[in-house]
């Protein structure tokens, strides 16, 4: 069983969503590990409510990012980590982390990437006045929220949405993409071409979206 | 009835959707004009068979920017025209021409902006392995490819699409919701606040889409 780390910068019931996904079999992956960058006491709740193991490993008590980072991957290795995720995760991580764990590390960005690279994503959309957002699950490369596609889902913007309406309807699509992609990688059934994403036997979808709707 | 002027660069099916789309009185608008910027026979002759005037002002024959669109500016007012649609036309417009045609001037982009700005755009998705890509229709503002969003649609990429069928799926949305968009505002529905674009009456869609589709 693919034993995965998460790590996460503050709470996110996305955690909870992947640990959940395990638990009950859907994805068939084991978290094994949480370090978390940041003194945030709910994803180590989280962790230990599930039997997981949890570190904390604060940034700011390294004195650059490759020391800071050099703590994670001697971690990662430690516990015998097959494969990381980024969770709500809120440092770039340099190239030298990137290629060490190239392949086996993916994140969850909520826009449908290229647009909205960064953050305040949510905000930047509704000022921005598209009519569909959504969220990016892929492979990580040095850019930031760049590399292989594996899943994007789409959701429409409506006109009373606020930052935070929009984020929640973001937030759940992710977790379905993000349990989806780890399941598809979990199984074996993902591979990357000349940076392109090739899923296993699964379809893209039939329909298209207009909004607003067309009469 | 809104008076309509398309300027076109070069042969669109599109054009053609939104002449017949006026001549079956789905849009309640009659394109008055049809103006082309190149040496392009076809936009020419569909305008001649459908009874509408067309003429060829070539920006090549004019010494800068400027002195070709007061050309175009002064035919378009020598027809009464009301509305200019940019139907894949190629040159970028001054600030001047846009401030005198302020939100009475839309582009069709086939891409979901503000993603792939400027050409080449199917490509460009293609190389990124982005798994949507779609169409905006927006009034025009002065930096290219941006302004208030009426509509947009999305489609999904395929895994064995070309640049060329994903034009083709990309195209089909286009007439739609530039049919639509035209239709909302000669029905007087559509206004602008803060450069957003609310139209009186219509829905977002309610679903989400994955691509792959998740199981």
């Amino acid at each position: 069983m693919l034993k995965v780390a998460a790590l996460v910068s503050r709470d996110g019931t996305l955690l909870q969503a992947l640990i959940d996904g395990c638990k009950v079999g859907e994805i068939q992956a084991e978290i094994a590990l949480v370090i978390c960058n940041a003194n945030s006491d709910r994803p180590l709740q989280r962790a230990a409510q599930a039997g997981i193991s949890a570190i904390v490993i604060r940034h700011q008590d390294y004195p650059d990012r490759e020391t800071f980072e050099r703590e994670l991957h001697r971690c990662l290795q430690e516990h015998g980590i097959d494969f990381v995720c980024l969770i709500q995760f809120n440092r770039l991580l340099t190239p030298w982390f990137v290629e060490q764990w190239r392949d086996r590390l993916i994140n969850c960005h909520p826009s449908l990437l290229p647009a909205f690279k960064g953050w305040y994503t949510c905000s930047r959309a509704l000022n921005a006045g598209v009519k569909f957002a959504g969220c990016t699950v892929h492979f990580v490369r040095p850019p930031m929220d760049e590399g292989p596609i594996i899943i994007q889902a789409v959701v429409p913007v409506l006109l009373e949405d606020t930052p935070a309406t929009l984020r929640g309807r973001i937030l759940k699509v992710e977790k379905r993409c993000f349990a989806q992609a780890l399941q598809w990688i979990a199984a074996g059934r993902v591979r990357i071409e000349n940076e392109r994403v090739f899923v296993e036997g699964v379809d893209a979808p039939s329909q298209v979206l207009l909004n607003p709707c067309a009469e």
